[in-house]
């Protein structure tokens, strides 16, 4: 049991599973033939990161009072529902533009008003995706301000597209915005401007 | 098994559970007792939302075409996770002064980097809090811009209180401020400005 659980966290989640719906499935597949000539590059995802940037963090920032019985459990938040119920999404970079696109379906268990998905929902995979373009440009940052415009409410279970972008460097400032569409384009949910810190390598986290 | 799931989801989730910390209880018994004079009122809260201003809603602006299968099984996205794995918090309102104070725990499965909460679950935990102040001021409100400043990091598991406040109302639209800190008020964690629209009668969302 313990092998097959420890198999289960391990298990690339950024992958189709039986839940995605075909929107999902064919802009994975659409996505998938860029990375061919490896100008963009599907970034795996687990439930319990283990990358070194991970284990990093862990060494030089991490005051050992925060690994606890009950932290020790952690799951990171957005992999931690059932496949469908939650947070289904892939992310594909490129690196010479400095660019994320997220590839996202927000389950019934993602619901605000019913029917559609909670501000905090897309909030969430608006973090993820912007932290993650400031991450593959700064290494370890953390979220210092999220400006989110929440355009139109954005139907529970659709698929979306995260489009997110490095605008721009100061010292251990990363400054990025990011939009989300409809599949087709042709409706835009949400524009986000957000800031990220790179961690001082000098300060543990208090 | 479809009564006792039933019973299950109508529980009212702002009441204790055995995963709530000594801060979060101790905290809970204070407004507990400034409930008495009923100057506050504690806030119910369930998965499967069942009120008058949920039904409301339904008739008045869901297009039935969002409520179909999948959608059916919605859940609140705060209360879909199991006791003490996610968000565990109760509201309470004091009318007169447009408040809404938050006490908040967030559980292991809502981890950002090792050790802290996620930076879209404090943004999930701060649109509900500020969304409830609107809507209990205005009615049924969608979020329209949440702008977070994340000061510092929330160790996972750890408790901490939300504070909310109607600034504004102009027209349609509804000013919300909510910061962050711990329970013995000396650490702000965040600060917050959200913008709330009352839906508008005539229209139904799209």
């Amino acid at each position: 049991r313990l092998f097959s659980s420890e198999k289960l966290t391990q298990r690339d989640h950024s992958l189709p599973n039986p839940s995605w719906s075909k929107d999902l499935r064919l802009l994975f597949d659409q996505f998938m033939k860029k990375c061919e000539d490896s100008s963009w590059k599907r970034l795996p995802s687990y439930k319990c990161e283990s990358s070194q940037r991970v284990q990093d963090f862990k060494t030089h920032f991490l005051d050992p009072k925060f690994m606890n019985e009950q932290t020790v459990h952690g799951q990171l938040f957005t992999r931690s529902f059932e496949d469908g119920l939650g947070f289904e999404y892939a992310m594909f970079c490129n690196d010479a533009e400095k660019r994320i696109v997220c590839l996202f379906q927000g389950g019934p268990y993602l619901q605000g008003v019913p029917g559609f998905l909670h501000g905090g929902a897309i909030a969430t995979i608006i973090d993820a995706t912007t932290g993650m373009t400031a991450l593959l440009a700064g290494g370890i940052v953390m979220t210092a301000n999220l400006n989110i415009n929440f355009k139109r409410p954005i139907p529970l279970c659709s698929t979306v597209v995260l489009n997110s972008q490095l605008d721009k460097v100061e010292g251990r400032k990363f400054f990025v915005s990011c939009n989300i569409h409809s599949v087709d384009g042709k409706t835009l949910y949400s524009e986000t401007t957000g800031l990220f810190i790179k961690l001082d390598p000098d300060k543990r986290l208090k």
